[in-house]
């Protein structure tokens, strides 16, 4: 099937992209407004901007409303500061807890039972049980179509012992790390080292 | 273990985060340069920048040598086009042979032994085999650090027939998409609904 840009406008193209560009990474980030109210959110349209220096690119769609940006952008801006958590199977229920509406005066972490940690270089508070978190400083928010793409500097990097390979490796077996499809979510088991003769057919 | 921001340069960084940020969609990219040369290489710093109107960004790092920059940035500079080709099993070997790099007057689909299929809308050429097939026109290139962010919308997207469900969705056990980790693949075949009783422990 073919559709062109004449057509867009009465298929679902939402689902028609959300199911082509997987599997996802999902940045769940943690943030605080300027009273110290806390947020926690994923958002999988998230990826690596640049490797020098380390900066992140999140895309955060629009809000509830059409003058009400999603709580986590809104917190960006007022700090320039927030926390990528990276999700584990263990954590898989609590994110998507997490994925729901909620008011800006609602706490995610209380919602969702999850415990804090405190960050090392930033104020925005860290998801005590995910694998990895990486704390970020805005570098800049530039707006494209309906959505805002965040690009975010890693200031301080966390991983949890046990999933530390040396060579400085993160061992994906260990990670277990959560991947969003169109509309459901994977849990990333088998590894493969291209090439290989099993997906020659 | 925590590695701040003063000691990033004495660490592998680069693993560190290609082993975190995962797992990734791989965008295949086909274009062609001014004289008509194809090029396709794959690119997994790849989401969704925008959904109305839909617009996908590529981080595109730095190229082999300091003053040459990766023959699909440039290719994307000089026509205004390119077209991001989905990767699904039977596809892996010859994705990752495309990863390698090849001087910009050898053409990547031969080199793979991939067929073309004509594009719609734009010059750059489609991998015929491909499960979806997005062709895209330039929006922007942001130079963000050592890297270059493409912005590019969406004109015309192409699937194949037995990969598509009704409602317009995405049928991911047809699809089979390939997933990038930090040093491997994914080969993405279990969809998960949450929350999901299997994941609380």
């Amino acid at each position: 099937m073919i559709i062109d840009q004449t057509q867009f406008d009465q298929r679902n193209m939402s689902k028609l992209i959300k199911g082509a560009v997987v599997p996802r990474p999902i940045a769940w980030v943690s943030s605080i407004d300027k009273n110290g109210i806390q947020n926690l959110a994923p958002f999988s349209f998230f990826t690596v901007a640049s490797m020098d220096p380390i900066t992140f690119c999140i895309s955060i769609g629009a809000g509830q409303s059409l003058n009400h940006e999603k709580d986590t952008l809104s917190n960006i801006r007022e700090t320039g500061e927030f926390v990528i958590n990276m999700v584990g199977e263990a954590q898989a229920n609590q994110m998507y807890e997490t994925s729901k509406h909620f008011d800006p005066e609602e706490n995610e972490f209380e919602i969702a039972s999850l415990k804090t940690s405190e960050s090392k270089l930033v104020s925005a508070p860290r998801v005590a049980g995910a694998p990895v978190n990486m704390e970020c400083t805005l570098d800049q928010v530039i707006k494209v179509g309906n959505s805002h793409l965040v690009l975010g500097r890693l200031v301080c990097y966390h991983i949890k012992d046990e999933i530390l390979m040396e060579t400085d490796k993160v061992n994906p077996e260990k990670l277990k790390p959560v991947g969003r499809m169109g509309g459901d979510y994977t849990f990333v088991n088998d590894f493969y080292r291209l090439p290989n003769d099993a997906f020659n057919k």
